[in-house]
C-alpha cells in the first residue's frame, strides 16, 4: 500500500504539512503519506495503479469512523454506569454527529490542510458538505494506523471530547417519539405506532412497532419491549426525515 | 462497578462456569462476574440499588458491537486494499449481521451459558430471538474490559472470523439498487430514483437520491455521486423493507 502515497509536495511544503500534522496529533506522524491521504477529499481523488481504483480519504474515513465510534462507546459506557444502552447509543450518535464532527474538525485546524478539487485555486466550499467532518474521522484511522490503538485513544479523548460540552448535548431531547410527534404537530399530519409482529413466548418476547404517517407505513423498529420497539421506530423515521440531529 | 455482579453460583457452579469462559476465549477470565453479566439477557435482569435500573448484558453488547465492528472494519481495510469503503461497509455488516453471529455464538458454545427467564427450567428459547448474537457481542465486550483491546483483537480474528467463509459473503449480491428492483418485480411494485436535490457546486457535489415505490417516498440516501446516492438510497429501503442480509 505504501507505494499508493505520492509525494507531490515539495520538500519545504512538505516539512510545513509535517509539522500542521504534529501540531493537531501532539507528535510527528511516522507515515505522513498515511496523514495525507486523510486529506485528500474524493474530489481530488487520484488514479492508482488498480484500473478503477481511485485513492481519496474515504477508506480511511470508514476506518476512522469505525476506531472513533469504539472509543466513544467506551468512554459512554464507562462514564454512565447506570444508563441503559439506549442513551449510550444516542449520546454518542450525538456525538459523532456529521455536523458536530465538522465543528469540531474547523476547531482543531484541518480547514486548511483538506485537498479537495478547486483547493489550488481558492474554490468555495459549500457549507454544508460534510467535508471536514469526514476529514476528521479519515485522520482518526491515518493516527490508528501510524501510532495504533492506545495513541489514538487517547488522542480521542484528549484532543476531541474536550470540544465538546457533554451536558448541554445530554440534555438535548433523545425522545424519538416525543420528536416524532412534535414534528407532526408542527406539519399537521397524522402519526401512530402500531404493534405490528411480536415473536416469542410468556418468558421471551420481542416487538415490531411500525410508525405510520397519515396512516400510511413510514418505519419500523423492533425491540424488547412495546416501548423500545416504538422508539427504534420513531428514530428511523426521524432518520428518514432527515431531522437535524443535535449539536452543542 | 464491580459490586454490582452477584455470585448467584455455587462454588463449583462457578468454577465450571469460568473454565466454560476460558475454554472459550483461551485464557482463565479474571473478572468473572463481567462474563456472567455477559450471558444475562434482560429476561434474565436483575433490580440493583440504583432505582430503575435493571442489570443485564445490554450494555456490554453495546460495548462489544462497537469493539467488534471496528475490529472487522481494520481486518476489512487491510485484507482488500483496493476495495472502496461501499464495499468494506457491506462486507463488515455481512459478518455482524444478528442471524450470522446468532450462528456463530452456537457455534462457539455460549448456548448453555446464557441466562434468561426460563433458562432454569428449560424454558423453550423461540428460534427467531437475536438473544445468541447479542450475547457474543456482550462477550466481546467483556472480553475487552477483561483483558484489553489486544487480547480481544486477537479472538475475534482468530475464533470468530474462522467460522466465516469470507469467499461466500462477498460473493452474494451487494448491489442493493438491483436487490430493491428484484424485489418490486418478485412484488409486482414500482420502484423508482429520482434525484430530488443536488447541493454544491461545478467542484463539489452532493446529491440526495429519493427512492419512490408504487410513486410513493419511501426511502432516501445522499453520495457524491448520483450513483452513490442511489446506493445509499436503495440500501435503506432494502432496511425498511428488511431484507434479510445474506448470511453464509
Amino acid at each position: 500500500m505504501r507505494s499508493f502515497f505520492r509525494f507531490r509536495l515539495g520538500n519545504s511544503e512538505r516539512k510545513k504539512f509535517k509539522r500542521s500534522v504534529e501540531h493537531i496529533i501532539g507528535e510527528a506522524p511516522s507515515n505522513v503519506g498515511l496523514y495525507q491521504l486523510a486529506f485528500r477529499h474524493t474530489s481530488a481523488s487520484k488514479e492508482t495503479a488498480i484500473k478503477g481504483f481511485k485513492e481519496s480519504n474515504e477508506r480511511l474515513e470508514y476506518l476512522g469512523d469505525a476506531v472513533l465510534g469504539m472509543v466513544i462507546a467506551e468512554f459512554l459506557f464507562k462514564k454512565f454506569p447506570y444508563k441503559d444502552e439506549g442513551f449510550l447509543t444516542e449520546i454518542r450518535s450525538r456525538i459523532v454527529n456529521r455536523e458536530t464532527l465538522n465543528g469540531i474538525a474547523r476547531k482543531i485546524g484541518l480547514e486548511n490542510l483538506i485537498e479537495y478539487d478547486g483547493s489550488r485555486n481558492r474554490g468555495i466550499v459549500p457549507s454544508r458538505t460534510s467535508m471536514y467532518g469526514d476529514a476528521l474521522e479519515a485522520l482518526v484511522g491515518a493516527i490508528y494506523l501510524d501510532k495504533g490503538f492506545r495513541f489514538t485513544r487517547r488522542f480521542i479523548l484528549k484532543e476531541l471530547l474536550g470540544h465538546y460540552d457533554l451536558e448541554a448535548l445530554i440534555s438535548n431531547n433523545a425522545n424519538f417519539k416525543s420528536r416524532l410527534i412534535e414534528w407532526a404537530q408542527r406539519e399537521g399530519k397524522k402519526v401512530e405506532f402500531i404493534i405490528i409482529s411480536e415473536r416469542g413466548n410468556n418468558h421471551f418476547r420481542e416487538f415490531i412497532s411500525q410508525v405510520t404517517v397519515n396512516d400510511e407505513p413510514f418505519a419500523q423498529g423492533s425491540g424488547y419491549s412495546k416501548k423500545k420497539a416504538e422508539q427504534s421506530a420513531a428514530e428511523k423515521a426521524c432518520e428518514q426525515l432527515q431531522m437535524k440531529p443535535v449539536s452543542n
